[in-house]
């Protein structure tokens, strides 16, 4: 069955809480046929999102059409809003349409939806479930598949962006390269992957570790990263990840102007050199790794003001910079091939 | 109905694997009549544990008063030994024992011993079992409760036993000290605590900060370190805690002779100075943290040896530092009530 998508945004319809409604339309746009969120009916993706140009409707009932609901948010802790329960009931129990949903609190689980569900004959995908109970051992990795995980001074800034693009960018130039998905919206515009941020703690290395065994048949992995080193609820993702998928290069991603952690705003982020430095401590413990490349977020500036910055950064750092949608990622997709090509990493 | 526990520990007698069972002896030791070990039976928990003086027995059967059966291992993936599947079914179904488990394998979730439970009317407590899906929000941390944090270069070192020392001495000295466990042994002596390890990623900090604004209106807690900062298996355990009970304080734990990764043994550990220098980077993220002493465990060697190393590490960091149990937990405790009584930390 082909997938006829309806994304459900409902009253979230923003870059920040929508960004999974984003991605999907950017990446798999071909199976996407409308937004549901009657509070912004009549206007597009690309206007609110700044991703495609896919109509916003107001009911189910605009796209007789769609076969399957994605739950287009990913809000902190991944609840259910209370407004949508009546919406998703409605597209099991009258349209009969399956639901793809990437929040923690699991739509399978509820008893009112899988009873719905059951009824209706339809599926519920809840991307983030798993069952990962598998140790990081360290055994097995290839010398031969160069490993670059992208990583930032938050959450919600961009690593995902920033590994598809450069992937896509080194595809585009005959190189074997692959996507290794980390995170529910990763994994839906992916088609594979692990939720990482949802297996229980002592198997987050050995699931990254396990994505990397099942994918180094690539030259170049492009693991996606998750959440951050310094931020203080989800730091121990970050860590587990980054000792886990056991990188060779980093590139390390920011947001222009973000200055406080996301969810946490009393806590102030540090500066992007001290960020650096941790990622360094951090990604050195076990094995060489190199920062290769800086991915910036400039979504909140002006052109000019984007400009100044990635010349700055590029400045103190030394490293290319760009960010993928402004700039294009080419610069990145240079520095990552020419770090897999110098063959470098293969003496670490 | 008061406890009266046989450790299940066949096959599995020694100090590395019974870390569990040797501290339930050592501090709960009025609830134990005995160790199951056919493999071991008429010798000591003393002997082979170096803890209490509990006989080893060879079947239930030695121990008519017992109506609890406590799995006493904690291996890598917390696995149920096949060969234990016989022996725990019979403790539920003939002795009607209730069983009390800290693996990874959920007892409870095991179809055949869950209907067996059921049928006998007793109870299983899974302690790793938890639904926790709090995040950290780094809001409500008092000002008046120093929070100390036992930290490592390896997982199983001490680091639960220096923090219950270090909390037992501050208690004799009138203090108001809480042990606070984060782990399944601690949560078996301390009868609280939540199992860190076996949260969802994304709600380890979160779990972390709750145990401390739950006991913050002690003078001073103890949390219970996990893992290491430099264990590719479980350092995003060890920094999702860390960042989560937001210390003022570490204790830095490390076994004398242990030179490789528990369970990973083809990497390396760091050098102490090393390993330090990664704890200090990643605990003065958010706050100032300060390192007050240094645990060491020198079960490994002999008494001059220790003595030796004990100097040496003392004068190479210019800290205070002891074994627990070959010296006395004096020195620790000395300083984590120096580091109070200063008031340096309300400052932080």
């Amino acid at each position: 069955m082909s997938r006829r998508i309806i994304i459900l945004t409902q009253g979230h319809t923003e870059p920040h809480a929508g960004k999974t409604a984003a991605s999907v339309i950017r990446y798999r746009g071909q199976d996407v046929v409308a937004l549901l969120d009657a509070t912004q009916a009549g206007k597009t993706s690309g206007e609110l999102l700044g991703a495609g140009n896919v109509p916003i409707v107001a009911s189910l009932d605009d796209c007789p059409e769609a076969n399957t609901l994605l739950l287009g948010i990913a809000p902190p802790g991944g609840k259910i809003p209370a407004p949508w329960r009546a919406i998703i009931l409605d597209a099991i129990q009258r349209r009969k349409m399956d639901v793809i949903s990437g929040l923690h609190d699991f739509v399978s689980d509820d008893p009112e939806f899988a009873a719905a569900a059951k009824t209706a004959g339809v599926t519920i995908q809840d991307v983030r479930k798993n069952t990962e109970k598998t140790i990081a051992r360290r055994q097995g990795l290839s010398p031969d598949c160069l490993r670059v995980h992208t990583v930032g001074h938050d959450c919600s800034i961009g690593k995902m962006v920033v590994s598809i693009e450069i992937t896509n960018g080194l595809k585009s130039r005959g190189l074997d390269a692959k996507f290794i998905a980390t995170g529910q919206t990763g994994i839906m515009v992916e088609g594979d992957g692990l939720p990482i941020d949802c297996v229980v703690a002592d198997f987050v290395s050995g699931a990254a570790e396990k994505l990397i065994l099942q994918n180094q048949h690539h030259q170049i992995v492009l693991v996606e990263g998750q959440g951050s080193l310094v931020h203080p609820s989800y730091s121990g993702v970050t860590l587990g990840l980054l000792h886990g998928c056991a990188p060779h290069a980093l590139v390390l991603c920011y947001e222009i102007g973000r200055d406080r952690v996301t969810g946490v705003e009393s806590v102030v982020i540090p500066p992007l050199a001290e960020i650096k430095r941790i990622y360094e401590v951090m990604s050195n413990v076990h094995q060489p790794c190199k920062i290769v490349g800086i991915g910036i977020n400039s979504r909140r500036v002006s052109a000019a003001d984007a400009a100044a910055e990635r010349a700055r950064v590029k400045a103190e750092f030394g490293l290319p910079a760009c960010d993928v949608f402004r700039d294009g990622p080419d610069e990145l997709v240079d520095a990552v091939q020419a770090f897999y090509e110098s063959g470098e990493w293969k003496q670490r």
